[in-house]
């Protein structure tokens, strides 16, 4: 043996990999494919390097490594021995060759059942006209942002509190909010969360019982549905009128009410003061929380943006959730949640539980981008652009399809509904639209009620005049092959 | 009426508020108060812009902006009026007056079991010695490191991908892993996530049903015991012997197995290769999966650090599950999980339906800290400081508390137990020492079955010597006064 491990070991001296390492993975490989058998010794060290052609100190290093990680047994006067109780016989460990197809373990009954719905809507690698939802990340004054992140990453050791919820950014955001989402709020209500998405699935963990039942408007926004369904809620799909979500008393109270009243999603309808009283009337009475998406409440294109329902009466029901990813752009992700004020601790908890923190130098960064201005600097400019292009848009609609699409013109938001005349199948007509290269999400997707509805709903604040109108003529195109196909 | 309302309206003329914007909060307050009731009729906008030496356009936009919030009723000739239907009286809105304590709806009882654990435990704003788990801050190089988020941030517009999981960090996450973790993995099984317990969630959340058994190790990671609980899972703590988790069939075959192999948490021990055989073998007959968290698994002291348990097979039921945290700095947070290639699609879902997403700037800059070997350069210099102060940490002990307590000198990580030899009450000294301005938690609060062992775990890895010193010097002290108030 103490002649044949030599031969067994390949070491190479090019100096690339170090000689220790070689040998240490060598030996572990010998004997975990069973050439080096439990109880059988190896040379001495000293003998092994001379063996080897190397100091003895890479052997040392090579079998005291193999000794803490098991491989090898070592007793004082003795040499090494391949350890027992390895049995690598017995261990049936699958193998890359042996098995072509291992066994996957099942999944959550959760996770089997992601495939099967239709959020998120499989999209495009890149993004392209009309794709909803988009900020304009060309528009985006990167090089700001960039240099408030650099300096909030070098200023990290002046940082020293273990806050989870970056209080300047709190304070900041909140005196932004105020002003112009007449929120009311104490900075410490504000939680920083990963995403928007991350918010909603922290809200319905914290707030609901498997069986709660909940609402989400119908036309409606997928993230709420899956995020209520995922902590186990039985989800009511509310239908809509002119006003946003009717209320009417069903057989069961709902525990939360998810809702978008500054625009709704997707329609883009303005929720009026009757019907938010409405709404907070019935959360009171049935004791229910209401949720309330503002999403992209900061674009509004025809007056002031309407002021949030949260701001509307002091309510420990109101959970307010916002995301930067429509204000400055969607890679930043980072959104927010405003919680009631006797939650703030369970909520911090339960961020905890979940690993929903974000990091302290972005959430600095974000602190400075909006307390210089720059914040609400780039949203005024924002608001102007998208005005004009959700002006554009209409106009090229209207040019190019105004026959086949009615279309509500949003008071606010990054996105319209154009709704089809004729009964065609959206979701057909979005892949041949896919086909010619224009994104959009087929109405019926976002149907969660019975409804013969069809329409697109497209995004317009992302591309520009040149855009819109390649696209709007592409729709045209496809709008009227379909229809002389079914005449 | 017509000579009232402008004597209800306080403009102020300061050049601070816009005057629109004044004027449309107070007809909105009026409004909601009551004072301006149903149906009552405003003046004209030109009689009212005069009462108020106002512009008409100031009183057009006011109105408009209210018609669209559904206070005023606008048609076309006639005056405006205030909306029918709001029926503010019968509201009964909680008022910040009329309500002191405002019935605060139920929480989740998850929610509400939050505040009853010991994890995350309590700890003060500002780390100090011997806070466990904390890499050194001050020695990260955070001006190369902004540098790298800084020229990530600006080049975000050459990104168009709209991947959750950037290709360049994977790739270059698992060259690192895989030279010196071991891990084997295709880079698309590599998910970057928020935090590492954002990483569990997930986890946790694809792969268990409401009711299936969980192993965690015990003294062990609460973080493990809170995810696993929260997805649902009946947690059986198994105790450890000196290589780690004791594998014995239990009436229950568990789903999911939580280990440290690397550096058990909080002993600090390796699990040897026979062990981690054996565990696999388990997982194989059982049909469980395992999550393998090398949360530190870089720092190793005495050799080469240990190959991941992942790596030893290729195996569809590891989940390798790693953080920046300790590598780089706290703040940075991310995570990672290297799921089986029969999930990646799955997983990628379950990642967008909980939100659990992070910023593509963050990942680029990451990837070229990583490919530019800043990154393992940091964890070269970071070993070689963290061993000569968990060396420091064994001599202060035995120096100061050698009599009192016995130390496993963990062969990596940042952290150590130091055991208490006599029968302490280890909460008890836990508090008395942070009243001393030293931190450290009692191993009684790791530990999740039933057991008598007091001890204290202690992190070194973030503080210098003279910290160090300090610290143990105080650590002696209070030992010495429990010990002679027993006596």
């Amino acid at each position: 043996m103490d002649d044949l491990l030599p031969g067994m070991l390949h070491l190479v001296r090019d100096g690339g990999e170090p000689l220790t390492r070689q040998l240490t993975d060598h030996l572990r490989e010998l004997i975990a494919a069973g050439r080096l058998v439990p109880g059988q010794r190896l040379p001495s060290s000293r003998h092994l390097a001379k063996l080897l052609e190397v100091s003895r100190n890479t052997v040392s290093f090579a079998i005291e490594q193999l000794a803490a990680e098991g491989y090898l047994t070592l007793s004082a006067g003795r040499r090494p021995s391949v350890a027992e109780g390895l049995s690598l016989e017995g261990a049936k460990l699958p193998s890359r060759t042996a098995r072509a197809a291992p066994d996957a373990p099942r999944l959550s009954s959760w996770a089997r059942g992601l495939a099967r719905t239709q959020w998120p809507l499989a999209h495009e690698k890149r993004p392209r006209p009309f794709q909803p939802g988009l900020a304009d990340e060309r528009e985006f004054p990167h090089d700001l942002w960039s240099r408030c992140l650099r300096r909030a990453s070098r200023n990290a050791l002046s940082r020293r509190e273990r806050t989870i919820n970056h209080t300047p950014l709190q304070e900041a955001l909140l005196r932004h909010l105020s002003e112009h989402r007449g929120v009311k709020a104490k900075p410490d209500q504000i939680l920083i969360v990963p995403t928007a998405q991350a918010g909603l699935t922290l809200i319905a963990g914290s707030m609901l019982e498997r069986g709660d039942h909940a609402w989400i408007e119908s036309p409606g926004y997928g993230g709420a549905h899956v995020a209520l369904r995922t902590a186990g809620a039985v989800v009511s799909a509310i239908p809509l009128d002119a006003q946003g979500m009717t209320i009417a008393a069903r057989r069961e109270a709902p525990k939360l009410i998810f809702v978008t009243p500054s625009h709704q999603y997707p329609t883009g309808r303005l929720m009026p003061i009757g019907r938010r009283l409405e709404l907070l009337r019935y959360a009171e009475m049935s004791g229910a929380c209401i949720i309330e998406d503002d999403y992209d409440g900061e674009f509004h294109y025809e007056a002031r943006p309407v002021a949030a329902l949260q701001g509307l009466t002091p309510s420990p029901r109101i959970f307010y959730l916002g995301t930067f990813s429509k204000s400055t752009y969607a890679d930043i992700r980072i959104g927010y949640v405003i919680v009631p004020e006797a939650h703030i601790e369970t909520f911090e908890l339960a961020q905890r539980y979940m690993g929903m923190l974000t990091s302290i130098a972005m959430q600095d960064a974000l602190a400075e981008f909006i307390g210089s201005g720059a914040y609400l600097g780039h949203i005024k400019r924002m608001t102007r652009l998208y005005k004009g292009r959700r002006d554009r848009l209409l106009q090229a609609l209207a040019a190019e399809a105004g026959g086949h699409l009615t279309v509500e013109a949003p008071a606010g938001g990054m996105q319209l509904l154009a709704r089809c005349r004729a009964a065609v199948n959206d979701q057909h007509l979005a892949i041949r639209l896919l086909e010619a290269g224009v994104i959009s999400r087929p109405l019926s997707s976002l149907l969660y009620h019975r409804s013969g509805e069809q329409g697109l709903f497209l995004g317009f604040a992302a591309w520009n005049e040149k855009e819109i109108d390649r696209g709007a003529e592409i729709l045209g195109r496809i709008l009227r092959q379909e229809k002389s196909r079914c005449d």
